[in-house]
């Protein structure tokens, strides 16, 4: 047994002794001084993490939430709009938009792969009547991360509004709003903010709004246009999750104490040595080289079924103390998945890898134990050359 | 200056050092063993706590959320639906159902007031067609609660679905759901159960499930069967807000220690103690005597103006640390409300009304302090005869 877990599943990850302790600060009346001071500047912090200077919403929600409130706000039933899907979460936005009326035209592309801007804008080409293209950032059931430079020039090159979930990509890997010109983007407390579930924040573009006004999709709770209304006044329409608020303050207080570059290599040189420690042993990755996450790594199952594979898991969670996730929906059974986003340092890195290999040998899926710490150290010492860095902004 | 502020709001409502230390557990994988331990002990103390064999869901939300849940699995765009309204939160519901396109009857009561159920039964039998109705139990904006055994009557009585909002009244006055028959009640972790906010719960009947099954108002963040279905197998669709969710449980495990009927009674007896000292010293309460929340108190303004009542809470909370709540709409700078519901007790009525006396005398608004804690002793003596208990489930 383990006294304490070391979890390291694509999120909820891990939160830092500081930014626990700052959850647990007394309620406060969410009308009042106190919570102003404090929304103003959870929404400082997220443009800094954001690189925007557009509106930032907070809503009490899952990342979800989030996807639904930027469905109900952008369209209106029966409006088409492109929804492009790498894996579970990019067809879960194209499936809320199909419980909403949307004419969702799926752009879908194998679990795995990333999406080809190409095929962007073919499909763009194809259905000029469409305004609106929705685009997974990270996608936490692939671990890939596609290239929102090159798919955001596409989009925003032919005059579309483009919105982007980025809930475990946001805080982990560059994602510069402004920059890129995105509308919306989506993220959540729980992943690379490093503070507990409960908090949707929402980056709004002026363009995002103008569309808001014109859709007809029922929207109250998720309401863009009332929130900015009341975040402008220092409050939330309604009752929110306070203490995910007082985390998150203080997630991000960390975050910015160790500076936007930093976080980001952080999470490059972790990710590197993860991904270097697991292809020693002879694991494949299931992402592409350029397109591998800094967030969460899926690995091709090593057992000879998915009953061993879930056995696998089992062991180290209850052995070793080490959470991992499986696969979800396709991938079930056939991959499992180590997140190394938020609260990770290099010594997690050593300790997630080297707990791994023992499970693989208590189950004889391994002869020789020790190459993967030996090659993320590799990986620190800077002696192997690390691989091309992937995904957004680069 | 005050160190500590007294939260006195109605919700968030202060958080025992018990129920806080157990929100700073660790994270865990919500789709893991652990989290099913906690999602059935969340779902067995609600069911104690709403005296009901119902299903209860869980969401990420706001109270808000869950009435935008219930309006979205229950309706259909142009169906009838009778929204009952006694003040802000009533209003609130009916203004969800018309942004979903349902046509809302209103039945608005003026604030101050509860409703007749005389006059649901007549508004029913004017309008055959409805076939779900919408009721406040404890409106947070009067401090008006709602008679539910007979509205229920009523409406059972004429075989229609009952949905009520009961974010600020369960926890904390008797809500027996299934004696009643009601078919949804939603209620929030921040106000009686003692929880900071961010998780809304809702209690559902086999009949609102059958409802929702032909209901075709878009749901998907909200949908009631997708959660059911992930509930029954100890997870949650979307990423729970696990450091509430642990909150809740120890919030439930300190209710059920001290037995329902004592939680009910407790309730009685500090609001009891508060409205008698507010009396004493001549101030006017909003609701009529047999409609009194025992969750919140609202006082008619004892200043002059808007802008002095303004002043006197603003003075309370920075000089002496007491945070009340203004009036909302209509009601603006004309009451304030002071929250007795959840993590209070007799000691606690002392302290509140001896700030308030002394907020008073400091504004030149009292010549005699020392009146409502006398006043308040003699209740919790019972010298002096409480006033009938009111509301639901008497």
């Amino acid at each position: 047994m383990a006294f304490e877990q070391q979890l390291r599943v694509p999120g909820p990850t891990p939160i830092p002794e500081r930014v626990m302790r700052s959850a647990a600060r007394p309620m406060i009346n969410h009308r009042g001084p106190d919570a102003a001071v404090i929304i103003r500047d959870l929404v400082d912090g997220l443009r800094w993490g954001l690189q925007t200077e557009n509106d930032i919403l907070l809503f009490p929600a899952s990342g979800t939430g989030g996807l639904e409130a930027a469905v109900a706000n952008l369209f209106s039933p029966g409006e088409a709009g492109l929804f492009c899907s790498i894996g579970s979460f990019g067809d879960r936005w194209a499936d809320i938009a199909a419980a909403y009326g949307v004419e969702a035209v799926r752009l879908e592309i194998p679990w795995g792969e990333a999406l080809d801007p190409e095929d962007v804008d073919r499909v763009l080409a194809e259905h000029p009547a469409i305004e609106k293209v929705c685009v997974t950032h990270n996608e936490t059931s692939t671990g890939v991360v596609n290239d929102m430079r090159s798919i955001a020039a596409v989009v925003k090159g032919r005059g579309k509004l483009l919105a982007v979930d980025s809930v475990s990509g946001a805080g982990v890997m560059p994602l510069p709003v402004d920059e890129l010109g995105l509308d919306v983007v989506v993220t959540a407390s729980q992943k690379g903010w490093m503070a507990p579930p409960g908090l949707a924040m929402i980056a709004v573009s002026p363009a995002a709004y103008r569309a808001a006004a014109a859709a007809r999709c029922p929207s109250f709770y998720f309401d863009f246009a009332r929130q900015k209304g009341f975040i402008d006044q220092g409050t939330t329409f309604t009752t929110p999750p306070l203490g995910v608020m007082y985390a998150l303050q203080e997630g991000l207080a960390m975050l910015r104490e160790e500076g936007l570059e930093n976080v980001f290599a952080r999470h490059q040189r972790v990710a590197d040595m993860i991904r270097a420690g697991l292809v020693a042993i002879g694991l494949r990755l299931l992402a592409p080289e350029a397109h591998r996450s800094n967030a969460v790594t899926a690995v091709h199952s090593p057992a000879s079924s998915p009953e061993q594979l879930k056995a696998f898991l089992a062991a180290l969670r209850t052995r070793h103390g080490l959470v991992l996730a499986g696969g979800q929906g396709q991938l079930a059974g056939r991959v499992f998945r180590v997140g190394h986003l938020g609260f990770i340092e290099e010594r997690d890195a050593y300790s997630i890898l080297a707990t791994i290999e023992q499970g693989l040998a208590d189950h004889g899926l391994l002869s020789r134990v020790g190459l993967t710490v030996a090659a993320a150290q590799r990986v620190a010492r800077g002696t192997q050359a690390a691989p091309e860095p992937a995904g957004a902004g680069r």
